[in-house]
């Protein structure tokens, strides 16, 4: 899936924001982020929208590997436990799928093997296959 | 509300992504952010990440202008409309408030006045003020 | 709207709960329902599913109004007040419409006026109308 | 967990709809429905109000079963197929606890073992204990 790797370096905001895609397949994925400084809110414990950012682009990679363009229409995010530092991965499985509509769970988890924030998305599928140019 | 502007100021997240409190009172919040190239995905809109961390910097300066610390325990965020470009305004508007719990409506609006997201948090309170040294 | 109104007659599980349609229009409606016995849960409080029920049905009219037959996909609920007695009243309002998708807040207040529950829902509009027949 | 079982008979509002407890430990429960005439809407689906009773059923003893009394204070539920007939299945598994906020998935199955519908739960745990007098 060098492909999609490539695909998702042309994403302005994850890139700046630091996350790297371990894992891409149908209906599946991974991503990474190493906490840094610039994460964090003023309570010294990573934005929420890090948070969110880093769930997305699981779920998004996950959706658009069918092969079809998807767009993110709703997504509800729990969170559970406040990050602080090290790394937390994002994993992207997808509950359901049918042409128009598939949804996915996403988890994140710290070093310790906790879940920091949980993250259940819908995304809209287009007909048109995405296009890696 | 100075306190609050400069308190945000800290949150190096929102001062990286170039959010902008505009309005802050207990249970009403404004911010805005000026669309960039360094917020869009390679689909070239803008990344659902940026748009969650405007409604829930609204969302957060709204809930802490109660004066007790406040943080995000669950947000739906639906996103209708592709934003590219201009000036993205979050209007966060309470909708309930008790001791412990309160929820919040954020609506982000685009230049021609259409609603691009819609952000229903609920946020928990602690009996700990804010400290804003 | 009498049509409407008659429509909702035929949803088995709105008659039985008790649920009545006060007003629809294109994109609005209010419905109401009176606390019996048969809603509460062992607490003695209006089961949540009853308040999801109610809201249900007032997204369902305002949506199902514009002419299209639409069904929701998503919905996010926040509880805030327990609900004992009294009667319960639903406003749903659009916050944006497109060919395929629209939204709605649902709002459920009790006899004090105070905010029971908040429901923001997604519906997913098909090129078919509804029939009435 | 008979204490459990015979806790739920007196939740009015699920024994009208017709729900039965099959299994209830500490963070996991599941909850079955057989779909009858009385569940359906004027489209002949059962109705998302009996969808989200049975999914909210499946939550609350999982989260009870912990000991504490704890409420729903947020729900989420995509609804990706239709249901018509048969039996449906509600699973609650928990994905995060700490003493005053819990987290659970809840996916609702039908015969076929599709996945008909999906329920993200947050319940606030109060400090006093159940009481199943």
């Amino acid at each position: 899936m060098e492909d999609f790797k490539n695909y998702f370096k042309k994403d302005m905001f994850i890139v700046n924001v630091g996350i790297e895609l371990l894992e891409i397949s149908p209906g599946y994925a991974k991503a990474k982020l190493e906490v840094e400084e610039k994460h964090l809110n003023a309570l010294k414990t990573v934005q929420g929208g890090v948070l969110f950012t880093l769930a997305d682009i699981a779920f998004a990679a996950a959706i658009n590997a069918h092969g079809n363009s998807a767009v993110l229409i709703n997504a509800n995010m729990s969170f559970v436990k406040a990050a602080t530092k090290g790394t937390l991965i994002a994993e992207a499985k997808e509950t359901s799928i049918n042409p128009k509509i598939a949804t996915y769970n996403v988890n994140i988890t710290d070093d310790e093997g906790d879940i920091v924030a949980i993250f259940q998305g819908m995304g809209y599928r287009k007909k048109t296959p995405n296009d890696f140019s």
